[in-house]
């Protein structure tokens, strides 16, 4: 009887990632991964010489979504379909050996894995190695600590409405906005209008060596993919005091 | 002409560091690291059992504080000559070969490395090396997704006052509260007011042998250590669609 073992990879560079997840992923026999259908995806790019010969493969291909409104009922009712699925044959090939699954950043923070993870309650044992979040990798990047002091930090997601954007980020010391891409404009609008525009960077494939910095004021919202990072840094609520009491 | 080169150690758990950071603390030649006076610290007890033979220690142990009180001006000034001796001292030791400092977590995230930091700009070479924060360890601890869909995660420290951490806990998903120790009454009193106490865990030593998990409603406020951290998990502010755009 084996189990799932779901191993963060961290923000992209393979060094980054854990000693633990490292050598698990380095003596897997059954390895998943989710993907774009016709892409090798990221994650599996990140393992891209660890896995051992003769490795059996599952890459998990997203439904298509160009017949789909992206976010109508249907297409959800695909992508349920979809983990449904993956969720069942993983139970099934976990029956005879571990299988590890490889997910970007940390599984547990905004992780497509938490799909599969909440169908396989009760059915099979179901290890998590935490990984360095892709958030973590894009301030490292920029060469300024992201918060200090008692800052508040706060993190949202690109595609929420102006309004909520715009409260969350006048409230927040330091902020990081994931899910950027086309919804960049309404970001750039939210941060001008709670006077944050000015502190924000956009970071793409941080940790990577083709990693790109820029400020945001300085980039053409057309040239914004989905999963760059924006980020406004913390300058310290109060002065820290150490770590004394 | 060396550098300085600071590994984030990650949340605890030795196997939890990358793979970059576990190979440059095992060939370190110099190591420094913050610790109270007195005691081993945590970042020395990570990396116990790594160190090279005859690797040069630089234990950084802050000023007594029991002759002053911890929020005043004479300590903050004590702490101050504290970080300038330290970065004098490592900036020299750097002119002769690599030191690496150890810091728990992840170096830009609330690190006391940021203090170091800023007085080494433009007199040494400095690089930082992410780790997974304390708060993954603990989130990942307690088996539940911190985060999915659209949830806003929020990351507040106990010492803050009461109403701007009861006014953040109503407006985030998800909750992070470190520094929490002798503030455990206040955040207790925060979450209850926010409606949120229900739902918060306490989380020490996420990762760890000897990790402890509890509700904390569950939880004596005489019984909370300062690193101990409060969570709420998000529940997904509205389906999630697969990384798909």
């Amino acid at each position: 009887m084996g189990k799932i073992i779901c191993t963060g990879l961290g923000p992209g560079d393979p060094e980054l990632m854990s000693v633990k997840s490292d050598r698990i992923i380095r003596s897997a026999g059954h390895v998943a991964y989710f993907r774009k259908a016709g892409r090798n995806g990221q994650a599996r790019r990140i393992v891209g010489g660890m896995l051992a010969a003769g490795v059996v493969e599952y890459p998990m291909e997203y439904p298509v979504t160009t017949e789909l409104p992206f976010d109508g009922a249907d297409y959800n009712d695909a992508l349920a379909r979809f983990y449904d699925d993956w969720a069942d044959r993983l139970v099934e090939v976990a029956a005879g050996s571990d299988v590890v699954v490889l997910c970007e950043g940390d599984p547990f923070f905004y992780g497509s894995f938490m799909h599969l993870y909440t169908r396989f309650q009760g059915r099979v044992e179901v290890e998590v190695i935490p990984g360095i979040t892709g958030m973590t990798g894009c301030w490292t990047a920029t060469g300024t600590p992201i918060t200090w002091g008692d800052d508040v930090l706060t993190v949202l997601m690109g595609t929420l409405p102006q309004d909520v954007l715009e409260r969350h980020m006048r409230e927040a010391d330091a902020l990081v906005v994931m899910k950027t891409g086309r919804n960049l404009p309404r970001v750039r609008d939210a941060l001008a209008a709670a006077g944050r525009l000015g502190d924000a960077w956009l970071v793409e494939r941080g940790t990577m060596p083709d990693q790109r910095i820029a400020r945001l004021v300085d980039v053409d919202a057309a040239d914004c993919p989905y999963f760059a990072i924006v980020l406004v840094h913390g300058h310290g609520r109060r002065p820290e005091i150490g770590g004394m009491e």
